[in-house]
Parts: C-alpha cells; structure tokens; sequence
C-alpha cells in the first residue's frame, strides 16, 4: 500500500485556538477527514451588531467528498452552535451522546435546512469507523452531562483529544471520568494528545461540583423564609438537578423560567439525564398557590443577558414574577469575561428593590467545569503522549498548558502550538507542519452569513465614535451650476437643535467648496466634487470640535 | 441667631453615589458650601465615542456666591478630574495636599482657563477655615501617597468623609492611617459619617502595600538573567518606590516609558514623596549601554490601553524597547472592570513573542487601595456616628456597607442610602431626606461638553448595530415628478459590492415608494415622501436581512 506508507495525518484546527470558542478540528488522512466539534464563538467587543461567529470551513466545502462524520464531545454551543450553518454548506454525519444530540435536535428546529440532518447516538465506551479512523468515545467529567473525550485511531498512531474536562471524584450522576480507560489507551501508545487550556493558568484542581450542592444547603438552610431563585446555565444539567434536591430535601416546590431552560430540563429528564421527586416541578403560573417559602424558581439569566428571565423579573418586566425583599436570588454561575457589567447591572438593581443577592465572590456556588493545572498534568500523565498540542484558548492558555508538559518533562521540540489553518503533518515517527489552509472567521449578523467582513465594522466602528454628517446637493457639472442644497443631514454628531450655528457653518462651507470646484475648468466630475466637500468638512470640524464623524457627501447631477 | 437655629446642614453628592467615579459632595449651610472632590467617571460600553464624564454641576452655578472653597481628599482622577471642566463655571479657591496640588497643576497645564485657579496646600493634620466649615485633614492609606479623609466641623456637628482609604500598618512612607486623631474625633461625637464602599463586598483587611514588594523580591530574585518590565498604576508613587528600591537592591538601573508615569514620578521626586539612591534611574535612550539582566523598566499601560507605552511595546509599536524571550513583563495591577479584554489582548501578544507574563491571578504584585469589610467597620468604631451614609459605589456596594453598619448595631432608620441629587437635612437631633436637586452626568467628547445626550448616543448605537442606507432625490413637487435618484449610499450594513443586487432592489422600492407618494395629491409634502422612503424600506431590509439599519431620506425639492 504505497500511498499509506507514504501516508501523512494532518491535524488541521479550523477554530478554538487563538480564542475562544468556535471550536472544530479537522484530522485528515488520504481521503478521509473527520471533523471534531463544530462549535460558534461570540463576537469582541469591536465586532460591532454581529450576532455570533462561526468557523471559515472553506477547505471542507473544496474537500466535501472526503469526509466522512462530525464527532463532537458535548453539547455546549462552543462544540455545537455552528452546526445550524454548516450544514447549509455540507451534510456528513454527525455522532454524539443522547444529551448532546438532544440539544442538537431542539436547535435545529429553529433553522430552515436544505436536507435532514443523520444524527447517530453514540455511548461512552463505544467506538464508531469513520473511513480510516476509529473513533472511540470516553466519558469525561463537565459541566454538561454526558461529555467525552475522544481516542482516535489513525493509521500512523492514536489521536487523543480532550474535548473540555474536568476530573470529579464525587460526580452528581455517579460516573467518573473515566481515567483507567485513558491510563489503559496511554500504556498502549499515544502519538497526540490535543488538550484544551482553559485553566491552564489556574494552579490546582477545580472543585467538584458537589461543593455547590454544600452550598446550596447551607443557603436554604439559613434562609427558610425567603423564596429562592436561582439563575444559573441552562445546560448545566447536574447543577439543576442539585437545586431540585436540595428544594425537594427542605419541602419547596420547583418552578422554571427561561426559555432555554424550559428546552434542556425538558431534553434532558426525557432522556433520563436528570430525576425529578414526583410533585417537586410546578408550572409557572401556579405559584400563586404557595408561599414564597414554598418555592424555589429557577432561571436563566445568569449572564445577565437582557431579554433573559431574571432580567425581565429584576426590572420588573416579567409577567408573573414580581421580586421583593421576601425574594434571595442565587447567581449560580461566574460571569464570562466581558459580562462582568450586565451581571453588575442586575444585581445593583435587585439590590435597590430590596432583595438580597448571592454570587459567587461572596459564596461557593459555582465552581468551573474544567479542568485546573493539576487535572491536566494528570490527563498528561495518563495519555503519556509522544507529541502534544494544547488547543481552546488564547495564546496565553496555549502557552500556560505548554508550560505544564514542559513541566511533565516532555521536550520543547514535541510541542506544538498550532493556529487555526496551520496543519500539522504526522507521521508514527515525527511531526511537522504542513503549511497553512483557509481558516477564519465568518460573522452571522442576522440572517447574513459572511456578508458583514471588515469594511463594514470599520464603517459601523466610525459610526459609532463620531456619527455622520450627510451632504446633499444638486449640481449641473455642465453648466457649472449648484442648482440645490447643499442639505446637511446629521446624525449621532451633535444634538442639532442646539447646534444650530455650526450645522450653518458646515451647510456654508459645503456650498462654499462646492463652487470652488465647480470655478475650476480642470475638477467637475462628481467624484471631485465629493473629495473636495469631504475634507474641507472633515478638517473644519475636527479643528472645532476635534471629533471625526464620517462625511457623506451625495452629489446629484441633474 | 435665628436663622442659625433653623439652619439646616444640607448633604448633597452630585457624583459617586450609584456610579463609580465623578465624586463630588456638597456641603450646605445657610449661606454656606463646600464641594468635596470634583472627579470624573469613565464611559458606559454603551455611550459609544465618549471620552469622559463629569458631573452636572448647575446646582453649583445656580448658587455660586456661596462657595467657599473645593477640599480634596487625594489625587486620584475620580477625585480631581472634573476640576478643569468645572473651573470654566466656577472658580472657588481649592484646598489639597502637596502631590494632590502637583497632579493638578500638571493636569491644568493642557486646558486653557477664563481665569487663574487659586490652588492652597494644607498638610495632614491641619485645618481650613471655609465660612461656617472648618475642614480638618486627616492622613489615610491609599494606593496613591498623601490622601486625606475629611473631618467637617460644621454649625449642626461634626460630618466625617473617609475619601478613599485602606489602614496599612506597614505603609511603605512609615505613616499609618491616623486612626489614633480619628478615635479622638469620634469620641468628641460625630454628627454623620459618609464612608466609601468599593470593598464592601469584600471580607477581611485589605493587604499592605508591603506584600507587593514581598513579591517583587522574590520574583526579582528568581529572574536575575532577564530584563524585568513592570506595568503599574502611574499614581501609585509608592509602588514605583518599591520597584526602584527592590531594583536597586539587585543592582539593576531603573527607566521610565510612558508619558504620566514620567510626568507623576517627575512631581513625586521633586515634592519630595520619592527617593531614588543616585545613579539608579536612567533615561530610556541610555537603555543600550546596559546588559537586559542590568534593567528593569518601569511603564504605564497596565489597564492594556491602546496608546500606552505597553501596548506598543507589545505590538513593536516603540521606538526603544522591543520585548522578547529576554523579557518578563510583570502587570503590578488589576484589570478594571470593563478592562479585561484590553489586558488579556497584551498577555496575549507577549507570549506570543516569548515574553514571560505576571500577573496578579498568577502572583501577588497588586493588592488594592481600598478599605476591605473590617477596615470599613473599624472606621465606623472609631467614628461613632449617629448617621452613616455609605458612598462611592454602585448600588450593590452601598447596600454592602448598609449591612455592615447594621452588623456594628446602628438603626436602619440612621443609615442613608443617598443617591445623585439627593438631599440630605440636618440638625443636631435629626436627619431627613430634603427633596433633590439638578444632578446628572455631562458627557465629553473632543471639544464638547454637554453637547452628546441621549439622542445623539441613541443614533450612535443604532449606526453602530446595523449601519445606514441613505436615499437621495431630487423632486418637483408641484409638478409631481421624480427629478433625479433616488440614488443608494450605505455604509456599516452590507458589503455594497458583494449585494448589489440588494441594492438595485432597495433603489427600486425606494423609487416606486417616492412615484406612488407624488401620484396622490394629498401626501406631497416632502415629511411625507420621507415618512413613506423610510417605512417600506425599513420592512423589507428586516424582512430580507432581519436587521434594522438607519434609513435616512435625504428629497431635494429642485
């Protein structure tokens, strides 16, 4: 078999390093790719009125025929999100636990398709071909139910992938992530560990999430008169079901706002993810039947996102919760970088109605989901990995979880810190890279794919510093006439109606250069004209008001 | 002295309170006021291209024979900044500490001024003689040198102001707060305490200062073969002393990059709050003739700014210093909030380029300058107030420092929650709320003062989220006809080469919308033909993109 001797796998990250989120890794060998996870990132803050962000799968849609399925980890929307819109594009197979691909499910009914998605359930423990590859799922701890990491068999090696994980010796549902499958995968002989860097910076281990259950109690312990609403992500199946416990443990009913987790509760105790004591869960609307003592409700909104439900309820906007000092609401969550604000906003209001307001600075009721220093030497030590590249994450998190193989005594040369589009070609007996692919990011603004790229943010950017200024005129270029105007329209500049006399200066300096340029023989087009309107407006106003709004001029020749 | 017996002292903040930042406090008596700081705030995310925020001050004009002078309790820009803003209104005499006065006069030096500020310097521990105010200051540790808090004699009783502060028992200068002249005025009797609450949140003492230099040893000691680069705050003269001395004591010359750390540290020197063993600061152009491990740097940019000496240093931005495996950068500071990003993005960019990376999640090099929850109760136990009214923070934190005084065992009925305007009355016996006055926030931007408010940020948000479509015609509206146009300018909405058709749909409703408005003789007015532009493309650009973009019809009546 020639060309498998000669045969190279090549490791091809199209999202998930150098930031953080949209996360998808291609492996290729001869004519067969498989794609891991294919997540969406949310849009920098200088992505101005983008929705959200997905992968640049180019090089898939130019290599349609080779590949072979989609295996994804786990069902949060940095593994998933992008598949709404991928599969605009391509339609392989997608593979994936219960959970995940009942999450899956639900997304999709939100989204026209051109063709029916195959989604195949896969077990932890379990292992699918895909072409070349075997692909086996292992069971790893999150802050999802129902996560993995990958054991991926190439034929110059095996391929591990992390997936996100955290280890929990006291998991809610029981199972541990399951490190003597790994140990056995690792004494076998590993070629590439890919393990994310979330944490990498974090010294230690990450607690389990029974700590938050702990927590829990003691909060509703001390608070037996209050209601309790606790917000908290929707997807973290294991952590609702802890406040159902602990609601059931003091006798409270249980009632759920949010859309989104209305959805995943209701996937997730469908497919038996989660165990509801019979007559905890109560509808929404029947509140009213108990005291405030008697219940607990639980939220979305822990980001502090506005059109959630605990935005909705702190501004007294929703329609069948009203919060008060009878109310203590639970933030069972940390804030994402960047929300940090909007989490403040809502807590600074729940405080001004009275009611009192837990977080994670002041309890222990949240704890991450990934994995600390300590976790991820052990995931090291475990998979003993001939070559290693760290992968989810900013350079920092790349570069923290090189330290720690550094640490673990592997050599600087076996590393690899890849970016997206950078291909890593392996061999069973070395590693190097392979040049560079199309890689990127596609931003989703609407129903706009891709429509919104540079230009247009560096427009809405300008836009949104200094406003605009329009002018408008007719001229007769032939006649060298102004024939009207010029009219100035302004907006996001000044407050015009207390900027009357400036907005006359700029209206007479318009017309001003516009019959200059049309006095001179050699400058009448109406690109001259424009120019010329442009930078006398633009040097004007920046020297008397040193701001820079964007001067459109709009010249009609009649 | 009947009006004296009526008399009320009137507590008015005009900033600081529900906010962070814009401190201002006036004290009113009869024919009496005192302004208590005079800072600005930073923008919102949401007040897009604004620079800074100052308070609305028409309180101050409307009364301004009565002011008898601005006390400062420190030199921090949320504490002095608004000053030369609020000088081109008023132009009572000011009353700080030595290095408050140099950062002000340094700050003065950039604004042109109606008239000469008549600046006074008053040393920890003296006292002002303000109409019927007497102003003592009174030393408290601060991550800036020379802060004071404020205990006001006034007619109705003695009012305490604690500034910013933080009770360091080993403070780099030897001095400690003076706790010892605070317990004597608290046992003479203290009508009101206004006491700032940024920690309140936070359990504890707040460290020293010590424990940064604590670490700076160590990490100094453990890095002996590169150049160490060290962000800090540029205000926090003690800080930089540490950093000169730890570099000293390795041997290593000092340089300064960045323009407010060589203009703080210049003012620092010279009154006196610096000493620097001699030959140990070098110019940065001198920084060739020494080995790397024979350096340290000392630069502003730790909040990741754009234009800071970091940041360019970062992205080989300057024309000294280039930074690379040679290099530790250590960020003796924390992030903002609303920072974060900017940080991360310089973390980032230095390891990318080999540079070793410190900061305050990894090590100790920050502690902060504000009093933690038992600081914040020791003041009230030395203080005894009968009234309390927490300062300086969100809601959130006000209510924090509530609680604490309800933990020392003050009435909830003695403790004020004040807000921006708001008035507070008092005599000996009683306190109660005294109506409001004008308060609010002045927004700078460029040149302007007051001239961006709601509407203008209203547009600027609107631009920035889906960009423009403008419509530009030339009518005749008596003889009803289309005369030229409508002609399509758009920016910040779509890619216009890549939608041209979109485009050419959008000029074709645009037109027909325009014909149908003249063919009927009731709705001609050119309000109208606007009106009717602006509605039937606004529905089919959300209907075909699902976005809003601004659409602004400019129709020319030729």
């Amino acid at each position: 078999m020639p060309k498998n001797e000669k045969g190279k796998l090549r490791v091809i990250p199209l999202g998930g390093l150098n930031e953080i989120g949209k996360n998808l890794t291609v492996l290729e060998y001869a004519d067969d790719i498989i794609i891991i996870d294919c997540g969406l990132g949310f849009p920098d803050e200088d992505m101005l009125g983008i929705d959200l962000v997905i992968p640049d799968i180019s090089y898939l849609e130019a290599n349609r025929e080779k590949i072979r399925g989609i295996v994804l980890t786990h069902g949060h929307e940095d593994h998933i999100g992008a598949i709404p819109y991928v599969l605009r594009q391509i339609n392989p197979p997608i593979y994936g636990t219960n959970l995940t691909l009942g999450i899956i499910k639900n997304k999709l009914e939100e989204h026209v398709l051109p063709h029916t998605p195959a989604l195949h359930c896969v077990h932890a423990g379990s292992t699918v071909r895909l072409g070349c590859f075997s692909v086996e799922f292992i069971h790893v701890n999150h802050s999802i139910a129902d996560a993995c990491c990958l054991a991926i068999n190439t034929p110059v090696g095996t391929v591990v992938h992390s997936g996100d994980f955290k280890l929990d010796i006291t998991p809610i549902d029981g199972e541990m992530m399951n490190i003597t499958r790994l140990g056995e995968i690792g004494k076998k002989g590993v070629l590439l560990l890919m393990c994310e860097s979330t944490n990498a910076e974090r010294p230690g281990y990450t607690p389990s999430e029974k700590k938050v259950g702990k927590s829990l109690e003691y909060i509703f312990t001390t608070n037996p008169d209050k209601r309790i609403v606790i917000a908290t992500f929707s997807s973290n199946v294991h952590r609702v079901q802890q406040i159902i416990n602990v609601s059931a443990h003091h006798g409270r009913k249980v009632a759920i706002t949010g859309r989104s987790m209305l959805n995943i509760i209701g996937a997730a105790v469908e497919l038996g993810y989660m165990t509801v004591p019979d007559g905890v869960l109560i509808d929404i609307n029947e509140i009213k039947r108990y005291k405030p003592e008697q219940l607990t409700l639980i939220t979305t909104g822990s980001q502090g996102e506005p059109m959630s439900a605990l935005y909705r309820m702190a501004f007294a906007d929703h329609s069948q919760i009203t919060l008060g000092r009878n109310d203590l609401v639970v933030l069972s969550s940390s804030a994402i970088p960047g929300n940090e604000k909007l989490v403040g906003r809502i807590i600074n209001e729940l405080s001004k109605n009275g009611v009192s307001v837990l977080h994670d600075a002041l309890v222990e009721v949240h704890v991450s989901g990934h994995a600390c220093q300590e976790e991820l030497k052990l995931m090291q030590a475990l998979i003993k990995p001939k070559y290693f590249m760290p992968v989810h994450g900013e350079y920092r998190h790349l570069a923290a979880n090189r330290e720690l193989a550094l640490d673990m005594g592997m050599s600087d040369k076996n590393i690899f810190i890849s970016d997206i589009g950078k291909v890593l070609e392996l061999d069973r007996r070395s590693a190097k890279w392979g040049g560079t692919v199309p890689a990127g990011k596609i931003l989703v603004d609407g129903y706009g794919v891709g429509d919104v790229g540079n230009i247009v943010l560096r427009d809405r950017r300008h836009l949104a510093q200094d406003g605009l200024i329009v002018v408008v005129a007719s001229v007769d270029t032939d006649a060298r006439l102004l024939l009207s105007g010029p009219d100035i329209v302004s907006r996001g500049f000044v407050y015009v109606r207390e900027s009357e006399e400036l907005m006359e200066e700029v209206r007479q300096l318009a017309a001003q250069a516009i019959n200059d340029c049309l006095d001179r023989r050699d400058r009448t087009d109406r690109m001259e004209l424009k120019t010329c309107v442009k930078d006398t407006l633009s040097k004007y106003l920046y020297s008397k008001t040193k701001r820079k709004p964007m001067v459109l001029p709009v010249i009609m020749n009649v």
